[in-house]
Formats: structure tokens, sequence, C-alpha cells
């Protein structure tokens, strides 16, 4: 016996796009030298969308992923120092269990658009984790500075 | 100038599990001798997590799937008639972009627990898709088959 | 009794990043007056990662996606006439069962970065699928243009 | 002008489902008391496929998931002491960034079929972790059992 579904229409659950205009949101602190713009913040699954701004000659600590990273360098440059230097429109691809540490190698400030899959483990050198970076921690950096300048939070973690 | 991130305390922004007996939901008739029991439908990334009760010698047409799948078996046996046999306690797992047509070969009803990403395209013998069935389409068989029994819709696509 | 997991080192198994140039690959014709530039394709997850160049007042087909879809614009500028134009710099996400026609607006070529989750597919007014664009359709164009190019096909689908 | 992509014939590249039979694979010792089944671990992901095995009355250690678990009850008791008691054949979904320690409550051994994206952090009490488990954590600990019992590891990476 084999059975087939009934004919399909298409969805009656409506599913919309966003669109966001990142110039309508505000690069907050990170670590010394980085800022970051948030864009989405998924408190399912733990995705993160988000540009990291970085001052030249900057790099950022050591740090551990458990999910994948796919990295367009919007301007500027930047290298794990693994053989290659991601320059204006090259694109990184970054497996679960990578571990490394971005350095900018660029004269202007480096802008990256990235998609982070769960989190970012800053570790130290006898690789033990000192602090963890997910959806909660951005979002309360986010909302923290907000705050501080009397700014209105977009609603980051809608879809 | 290596900079870290501020040491971190665990998040504040609360995430919390959620649990389901599926003894308080549904079997919702689907194709001709089979049946879905919907745990959890997510409307952002379109994961799929249910349960499918199967009876014996049933086939479900041919089929592809655009992302993942993961499948136990509960109870029963089945068949991609790909040289194995599914039976009670095995995983199967299921990369994009395959095609089968899933065949039951136990004497009693199979029942097996799937995690599907996205979809599942039913195909004709010319490889055509003929109907999709994604979250937006179980949700509406749900809702559909609550209201017809008036039953109170459980919210399987909250978090 | 509560047991604790033994203190953890990090990684034994190397995970590294890979890094793309996309001026070393080339622009694939797709539909008409559409390109696609293949950077990464995941054959276990479905996941697509492409630029796509479509030359000023293309359209395509309107299309149904059963996962998210992230999308960064490089160049140009396009809408899906839901009320917004996405320009230089902006960001649009698709949650899963979404259909839109994307219409370009700009005067010069239009450039997305995007990550797909699973697929594409082209429907009729009707909602019916007429043509699936997954990994492996896009990994056949990409091959079928370097066979007739005479190009050697970057290992796009190695992680 | 609106164009579509070609007709579409189905996929050429190859994807085939993988079949696996628990009662091939060992149960390797992991926290006291809690023993590991590993059925997939994705490299590229961090996705990892298990089964959990724990004696009555054990805990696990409070951890943090930066992904998503889906967690099916195959046969005992256990809570995360939330208000409710998973038992056989219940479905737990735990969000990204939940924190928690799971308890056996049943007479015999709890076994736990799980889908866990990423990685699982044990933290101590003031939430500092103090050890990741993640693919390749576990792909080591499975390595170390098969060499010291001298078993052939499957290719448990491998898709």
């Amino acid at each position: 016996m084999t059975t087939g579904a009934g004919a399909g229409t298409h969805p009656v659950h409506k599913a919309m796009a966003s669109h966001t205009r990142p110039g309508d949101l505000p690069w907050v602190p990170w670590a010394a030298g980085h800022f970051i713009k948030l864009i989405k913040l998924n408190p399912v699954t733990g995705q993160i969308i988000l540009f990291i701004r970085s001052v030249p000659g900057a790099a950022l600590q050591m740090h551990f992923h458990p999910g994948t990273v796919v990295v367009y360098t919007v301007q500027g440059a930047w290298t794990y120092d693994e053989g290659w230097v991601s320059e204006t429109g090259d694109v990184v691809f970054e497996v679960a269990g990578s571990t490394h540490s971005p350095r900018m190698v660029g004269k202007e400030d480096t802008i990256v658009f990235a998609v982070i899959e769960g989190a970012l483990d800053f570790v130290d050198e006898k690789g033990q984790t000192i602090a963890t970076e997910n959806w909660q921690t951005f979002l309360q950096r986010y909302h923290d500075y907000c705050q501080e300048k009397g700014l209105v939070a977009a609603e980051i973690t809608k879809f």
C-alpha cells in the first residue's frame, strides 16, 4: 500500500521577512577596541546575527565556538594567523569546535558581518573558559547600553 | 593590543526547558495509514519535532528533504529499501537532499520519533514535487483536527 | 549523588576556519539576469553560502523557503514589495516558510551575500512547486559551468 | 522582467540515509553513574546525537547549553526540578541558553536519546564554566575507550 498526502496548497500560516537598516542601531562597546551592532538574536536556537567593528591593531582574546560562524568582511582586514588575511568582500567559515584569536591588520576600522550559532567562549592559555558570550549576554549588553544612553531598544529577538 | 571581554557571569535572560507528555496530544490523520503527533514546530527555523505512527504494511509516497532528519524508532520496523531495516531502538540519520519512500515491515504499528529540519516534498516518479509539508501545513492539519474534534490546540509553536 | 565530568582541557580533534576570496570563484549564470557565486555547500545539513548578482530591473520568480535565509546587501537595492527596500549594508532575515519574489530596484547590479538553510522552491501562481534548488542542484550548476569553461572546480563542499 | 529558473529535475549528487543499530556501539563511561553511546557527531556544525544512560539516583552537575537540545526518554524517569518529571516516551525541548542539573528519579537505569546542538558547559555555583563537552571531547572519549578495550571505533563523524 503506497499512499500520498493530499494535494498541497502552500501555507496559510503567514511567514514574513524582516528588514533591518543597521544605521538605525547603535554600536555597543564590547571588549576594548571592539564594538557590536546586534541585528537578530534567536532565543530558541541561540543564533546571533551581528556586525563587529574593531579599531586598527585590535585583537580579541582567544575564543572557542561550540557552533559554526560565517563571517563576511565588510571593510578592513583581519587574520587568525592561520595563513590567510580576510579582506573586504572575503568570507570565512568557522566549523564547530574551532579556537582562534582574530587580529586586525587593516589601516582603517575593520567591520565584519557574522552569523554565529550558539556562543563564543573566551579561553585562557590553558584552554580554560573564562567567559561566555551568547544571545543572553549580548542582549544584556544591548539593553544596558540603551538604558545608559536613553535609547529605546529594538526588538531584536522577534522574528 | 589584545583585549578580553569582562569576566562573565551567566545569563540573566531566562531560558527554560519545556516538557511534553505525548499522551496529552492527539494522533492527527495524515496520509492514509499514517498519523502524526506534533510536539514542537519552530516558526522561525522550520524545525519539526513529531511522532509518526503507521499501520502495518503502510508506505509513504516518495519524498525529498531539503534539510536533515533524525529518526528514532520507538516501536515496529520500517525500511527505505536501502539495505537495512530500522527496528525498535535504532536511529536513522538522513542528510539534506535525500529522497526515499519508507515502508513499514513490522507486524504492529510502527512509531517513530523524528526531528525534521525544514520540510518534506512529496515527489512523483519524475522527481517533480507534488506537495510540500512544513511547519505551516502541519500546524494547519493540527488546528483543523482540533477544531473538528472540539479539542483545544496546544501551543506547539511556543518555546 | 551529584557527579561532575572530569576537568576539561580543550579539544584535541583539530577544527580550522576556512577562508575564501570570492575573486577566485566564477559567477555562474542562473535564471536570466541572475548569477550565483557559490562559497560553501554543506552536503549534510543543506546549508548554502553564496553571493547572488542580479542585473538592474531583474526579478526572480516567486519562491518558497523551507528554512531560514540571512541576506546582507553588498551593492545595489532590492525589495520583496513588503514595504521596505534593502540597500547596501542592510540585512534581511527570512523565516522558514516565507514565500516572495525579489525585484531589483537599483541602477547598478545588485549583489547580495546569503546564508540559506536547505533550499528554495520556485512556485507558480497557485503555490505549486515547479522547481527546487538545493545544495545538489547548485553544485551541479557549478560543476557544469566549470566543465564548459575548462575551470577546475573548487572543493566547496569540504570544510 | 520576471525570470524563472529552468525546469527542475531532482538531484544527481547522491544523498543517502544512514542507519545505526545502537547494540553495535559501546556505552562509554562519562561522569560517575552516567554512560554515553554516541551515534553521530557532526564536525562541521557540532551536532551531537547520542544516548545517555544513568543509574538510579544519579545527577549530573549543573550545565549550560549554547544551542538547543531535544531529549526523548527511552526508559526510566528524570527531572530538572522545574515542575515536571520526564518519563518513558516523553519529550523535553531545551532552548539555547538554558542551565540545569538533571536528576534521575526512576527505579531502573534511565536512558535518553538526545540531539544536542553544539556543546554543554559544566558550571560551578557561580555560573563559571569548569569544563566543556562538545563533538571533539566526546569523540576523544569514544576513541580512548575503544583503544582501552581493543574495539574498532565506528566512523561516527561520517554521514
